[in-house]
């Protein structure tokens, strides 16, 4: 299994005069996430048998199955968890523990914007580190799971999403992806946010919530249908088409791409140019445009947070998961 | 006179279980428009005669050549008319008259879609019957004259309209437009309100609205502004440029476009994987995106009836549409 | 110094009944900016000397040179001016006062546009007068200062501004731009507010806001990200993208692009057959669409003046026009 690097780096350009360049410091947020061990032959053993039978087994078995997948290919897991007797939290606690600490990158994320907002930056700007832009966050991982169970877990998660993406929506100055490469889930929908978004020819765009039982987040159930009208929106977000750069760029979703033989020289000589220009008039001019727009995005964010809270509680999100890493363990 | 095939095909894909297709019930609705019968020359006659006159003849003359011209080519009229010495309104009904009984199919295409709205079909799919997508619907057509003269009519023409239209708005899963040819009207006005529009490269999309003296429905005042910016609607809207396919798609009214050889093998295709999606995560995703918008539209629905209530009774849309007959006449 | 034409035209055309056009009186406005004297030598010594120096010499000395400069280019001011010791408002005024008499261009479009508003013409052409669309109307410059000084003069250009925006707002007939040549400032972002926009190859869109310290106007803060997502207008308003019309077209800011050899035969020819549509017809869709942002653009629009009023009273304004005019000077 092709594992993506989940890296971004957050670099930040500051300049202590208003007119002039002086200083690149660079913070850089690494964030990889754990390879996967790949012993999938018990789980694909299971799942085949679930396959021969002629009724669906239940989500429980399911779950059951996924978990031994999980710990199968994970190694055993050495976090608290719910009561031996509460099977179905188990079962989902299991395949949700699966896949890596995130929420410490939502955190350093929103530091790191956070820190960037205040300081005497001109210009901020996200790109990945590695072949990836990044391979997207599954909010359905936790590393641990409180007294409450799944459901408590769930809205928890749905609070951190809401206040990560409400740092890109109140984000004061010009911020700049950078899309090295492929970029699917979350860091896809939030391109709607930022001001610019420069490509290489590597890159693509992938959102398959469907697919995974999901819905849109990020602000992109309202961002993408402007951006690249209703019917184009629907086929990504919805139906999960992926986009190359160049679809991305005509659709209004990518600013410009670059061939990736001279897209890190380019761009960045393009951000040195922008990085000069009279930083408040980058600002206020960005604060024109965002104000009215702003209590819009986080009415969007919350209501979105809301429904996905729903939906990763679903049986069909469970059911989506299962087959989703089923059909991966085979690749 | 090439007549356009106005049926449209409804077709719905059932699927019982809720992640596999087995069925594929489709439910057709074939609205032909009679063919009309050419005996034009009467009605030739009588427009030149009254292009050599200096002084424009007024509606009464005009709309009794109409009403001539009408009978002419459809023979006669079997339907309860108007009184004789109530002149105006017998020509604007016998020129109303002429097109064939349209209602129907808008109470057929209704019924088709509130009963696709609660069966357990993933997505649903309206498609044309033949070369055309569909040559439109004239709303100044009717079967029947009411007590009430053509006020009354337009007034009644005005709340089907906008029912019909709501249909659209609050369809609640994915709709997809496989428009197989040209598509005339309302049915590309419509097209604002769909979730993904796959066309054929023999389609085009032509909304003269304007020529005929009328104004835009169908929500497309609101959508087709926000979809293709507001420069490129107006050509559309307002001055009635006809779109090829290839345009339409450029900007942003078609999802995708395909060569007319392998258009419906592809795109059924596409559609049986659509159908495969879970489809609570469908429905749930597109009421995420529409939720925000559906009170909006329906405004915008309603407030677009009123105007075109006003237009029907306007003389210049009575001008227009003898000119426009008139026209036609000479191909 | 390349100096632009200035030159816009208003063009009418007047048609005494609806369906016929007999005649195309044109009004023609001519603002041609007095072309500005290049005597540049004393201003290059001088901003070569505050280069040399290792601190920021303060806004009072840039200023007095950014007048020098005016006075050594321009020749004598012979309008009224501060007290000679308020020297601040004294280099802005010196400043403001180089680069003609635009306040009068501005009314007499105003002057004009409301007459077209009112008369029987059908659709009302806005065009430039030589090789350029318009070089764009800088709202700093000003014929006289009031006793308020430069806070006063501020406000003033604050109130002409919404007002002269207003007018576009308010139009009521289909308002088509013919854009001959390259557009700068103004003249670019008020296109998001005509209904359709023609335009040569040779034309370019340009609107250098930051780089001047100056902030988006025209309701582009609104209607540019609408009609080219957001991270295509913020190329263009924040970081001063120049388009091509291939690229304003492919954006939806330009409706269609022709070849400069056929443009004006080409949309002449389309213009007068649009004059032929049935005026109410025209006017009633146009209102449609515009009815429901009126009110939207309106409020942006006040809020852009109210945020630019602020830009030019800034240190960075100033300093960028004196960095701008700078740079040009070597050109």
């Amino acid at each position: 299994m092709a594992m993506a690097y989940l890296a971004w780096r957050l670099a930040r350009r500051s300049c202590p005069s208003s007119l002039q360049v002086t200083s690149f410091p660079v913070v850089q947020l690494h964030m990889n996430r754990t390879a996967m061990r790949a012993s999938q032959k018990d789980f694909e053993n299971s799942m085949n048998q679930v396959k021969l039978l002629k009724k669906d087994p239940g989500n429980e078995v399911k779950l059951k199955l996924y978990a031994l997948y999980k710990q199968a290919t994970e190694g055993p897991c050495n976090m608290p968890k719910p009561g031996v007797f509460d099977l179905i939290n188990k079962a989902k606690w299991d395949a949700w523990n699966a896949l890596g600490s995130l929420p410490k990158m939502y955190h350093e994320i929103m530091r790191a914007l956070k820190a960037a907002s205040k300081d005497d930056s001109i210009i901020t700007v996200l790109t990945g580190n590695g072949d990836y832009y990044s391979s997207g966050n599954d909010l359905t991982n936790f590393t641990d799971i409180p007294p409450g169970g799944v459901e408590e877990k769930a809205k928890n998660n749905a609070v951190l999403l809401r206040e990560f993406v409400g740092c890109f929506i109140d984000f004061p100055k010009p911020l700049i992806a950078v899309v090295n490469g492929p970029a699917v889930g979350i860091s896809v929908t939030l391109l709607g946010l930022f001001d610019a978004v420069y490509a290489s020819d590597r890159a693509t765009f992938h959102t398959p919530f469907s697919h995974l039982g999901q819905s849109p987040e990020g602000c992109s159930s309202y961002t993408f249908p402007k951006i690249m009208s209703p019917a184009k929106a629907t086929e990504m977000l919805i139906f999960g088409k992926k986009l190359t750069a160049g679809e991305a760029c005509a659709q209004g979703l990518v600013t410009e791409v670059f061939p990736d033989s001279t897209f890190q020289k380019e761009v960045w000589t393009r951000l040195k140019a922008f990085a000069k220009l009279p930083p408040n008039a980058l600002r206020i001019s960005k604060e024109v445009i965002r104000k009215r727009e702003r209590e819009k995005l986080h009415a969007v964010n919350a209501e979105e947070c809301n429904v996905l809270q729903g939906r990763w509680l679903s049986d069909e999100c469970t059911n989506a998961v299962v087959n989703f890493l089923s059909r991966k363990s085979k690749l």
